[in-house]
């Protein structure tokens, strides 16, 4: 694809492209990385990039460049540079459109594989894909051009929206709803026994799980992550919600629209979480504990009581980030000042 | 099923019914939570719970609810509800027993499905079901009413008792030995290879892995959680451990009976953890530690040497919950503490 | 083998014998830990055990025993026990060495089951193993020797070397590329997509993620793990790089050759990690962190910017192991420090 068309296109996109320089109009067969693009490749600088980064410009071989339009110091840089460049307002945007022109995703239905297992009753759309030795239990649903990849086993009474894309060996147990456009990525778990026991004399007796999982439209879950059923109603999970790899999401949780969650973060059961939340990697979150909107926690925060809306968090027990930098700062120093105190205390006593 | 068949068969179980009230003697359909119970629903209000709760209800829509018989403040509100109701000893044991009678699981036992691979040798008891595509290794025992789901893959030489029930794409390495009544989430995996390498010259030599896992009755193993095998000996899962998601249990680790760890639990090789122990999420234990009996951690908790029976700790390292609470409460006040010893050292030293 | 066998076999190996005395030269059958070990059994002790640990030999009823040669503790009790020793420079090589040649691995190449899936246009190497309900994309290589299990899915184009163990269940999506030796353990996922969504006003776009990941030779993937793949270039995996179950690898990381990386590991896009690199169990290392040679991060640290080579950190932040030790010791006397604050404060105010 030449230059001037991937301009033309992301002119019909969301990264707003602001300006261009197209003299050499290369054609681009790839995309790469700043430090490591080359001939025939495009590459990017993100807004906000460290000096480190902006400067690498400068001595790229890339065939072009998608750059920020607001920085006065990269486009002082454009003037002397020979590469092909497009300024835009959202790059970053721009670069995720890029790959979608240079890779288009394959369009994989493939229809039902002959040794795929399909349950009685089960009802499955226009161009669904099922892959090799997949199961599909009885009274499933499956909507128009959901893709199943092989060993994927889908339980009983499943419904499963339009366009999902589920990965190889992913579970999802029986009476859980899948709206559109999920991805369940491989080895996830949608819909397992939720962690319920109540002790008794003799032994656990285990409280049953009667409830099912809930993705609404565009969630996406990660590999090896598991979602467990409630023992009455839902575990819900909110529209465009974003889960990554080895996350655990308990029993009877709720998230709102749009929040983000990196590897391994751990949501105990009941636990509420409200729209665009961000969690990041190897955060937990306490049974039944409430976090507002747009609450952002850095890595390894743990939350063990409710969490205003708005809030930036970190360390375990959460504290607003700004306090923890310094708390932490000060952590190191703590043999230093144990030390003061007893220097001080001596001099006092004396 | 009818309120008074729910109560008479409660007289049966374990919760200990005190009173109860029936005049509506409504058709139960459905259990549900306090907040979200309606009509033809049961719910139920557990011992201890919060005023908040508690106050709940008194504008529940509920058909009947399950309530604490030794809590004045409840008993004073059935007077003016006009709700059906049970009190009991234990009603978080009733709503268990409760959703066992509304939701009998069905038996499952659909014999042996023609796309399963059996190796030779095996054998399997009767009334066992094994789905689609599951894969079961040479001289494998299965014992009667055990139920394997799809896609399930079990290797050579294992033994698995009775009544076990086996989810899907979940992997049993050659070796393991399982009791009865066992639960193995989807995507578990029991009996692999633990991780053990000694360093070498010429890079990591492994050390061979050739012990077994052997899980006692009733242990129940999240989805996608994972217990390892020893190089020699065994890994021991004592009798009715519960183990959460995505779990992590090393080489050579011996649990005793009755204990209880959440998600993302890890637990490093050669531990030994005591009877009844109870590790909240995330916690992690360092390897060849011993956690005396009936110890709990809360969650993130970071053991890293030996601890006595009956302790309830916290933090990383672990230090008694209590001391912990009052450390991370003063931890927040670590910038105002440096600030005052700097204030005090230029007093001191005017 | 008798025991004599033994030391002719460890004489070719890496472990230095040093000395021997075999008067019984037992059939040993089994190898069993210094506690266990009973007739017909044999055992070792590491260099630098504990003093308990090797009081042990004094009763041990193993058949043979693999000692340490530089000890001089136990050269004096090894006049007093009549059983036969071997007395090494690495008694845990030896160790290692001889679980293989009493437990030799079975040669499980069986061929490709009739069950398994294999795509177009697949090369598969001599002696190749495929296991039941395997699935082989299109374009897909693997190497001499290779063993896939049951269950297994490989994507489309994907590079597998000669000699690898691929576990069953695993999954390894489209591009990825293995060298030779390497082990893919149970339910773990190689090449899965990068977390990468950009926000909009529209909410999540995706960045497409159309990179690979490479795991060069001899690296081992424990059961459960999850190695994703970039938005463009690779993830790399050096040779020798051992990762232990349930870590996650995020998309765009690369890693020296030689590191250990042990259970629930998290690793965020774009770190780099060094040579020889040992992380414990839980750590995190956040996105785009540079990690150098040789350093050692204790269980549950966080390291979240770059760490020089050859440290050994711990904490959270991550700060020198020996600091935080120190640091940690005082944390737990935080209430006294405070106290003590209060008191000086008000002696200093009267």
């Amino acid at each position: 694809m030449q230059l001037n068309e991937i301009v033309e296109k992301l002119k019909q996109g969301q990264s707003g492209v602001v300006d261009f320089k197209i003299s050499n109009n290369t054609v681009i067969l790839a995309a790469a990385s700043l430090e490591k693009a080359k001939e025939n490749e495009i590459s990017f600088l993100d807004n906000n990039s460290s000096l480190n980064l902006r400067n690498f410009i400068k001595t790229s071989k890339a065939a072009a460049l998608l750059l920020p339009a607001d920085d006065d110091f990269i486009i002082e840089i454009t003037k002397q540079i020979s590469i092909d460049w497009i300024l835009l307002k959202d790059p970053k945007i721009a670069f995720a459109e890029t790959l979608e022109f240079l890779y288009p995703s394959e369009i994989e239905s493939e229809g039902i594989h002959k040794s795929a297992v399909i349950g009685e009753n089960v009802k499955i759309g226009l161009g669904v894909s099922i892959g090799a030795n997949a199961y599909i239990g009885d009274n499933t649903e499956i909507g128009a051009g959901t893709i199943v990849h092989a060993g994927v086993v889908v339980y009983k009474n499943v419904s499963i929206g339009a366009k999902n894309l589920i990965h190889a060996n992913s579970v999802i147990h029986s009476g859980s709803k899948l709206g559109d456009e999920c991805v369940i990525n491989a080895n996830a778990v949608i819909g397992g026994e939720g962690f319920g026991f109540v002790p008794t004399s003799r032994g656990w007796k285990k409280m049953p799980q009667v409830g099912i999982v809930i993705l609404k439209d565009k969630v996406e879950v990660g590999s090896g992550s598991t979602i467990d059923r409630p023992s009455v109603g839902e575990t819900l999970i909110g529209e465009d919600t974003k889960i990554d790899n080895l996350v655990q999401i308990g029993h009877g949780v709720t998230t709102g629209k749009g929040c983000a969650m990196a590897a391994q973060v751990g949501i105990a059961g009941g636990a509420q979480i409200g729209d665009a939340v961000i969690l990041a990697g190897q955060v937990g979150v306490s049974n039944k504990v409430k976090v507002g909107d747009r609450v952002i926690a850095s890595s390894k925060t743990g939350i063990i009581s409710n969490i205003e809306a708005g809030k930036v968090i970190s360390g375990f027990p959460a504290i607003p980030n700004k306090l923890w930098l310094r708390c932490s700062a000060n952590f190191k120093k703590l043999p230093e000042i144990a030390k003061a105190i007893r220097h001080l205390d001596r001099r006092n006593s004396r």
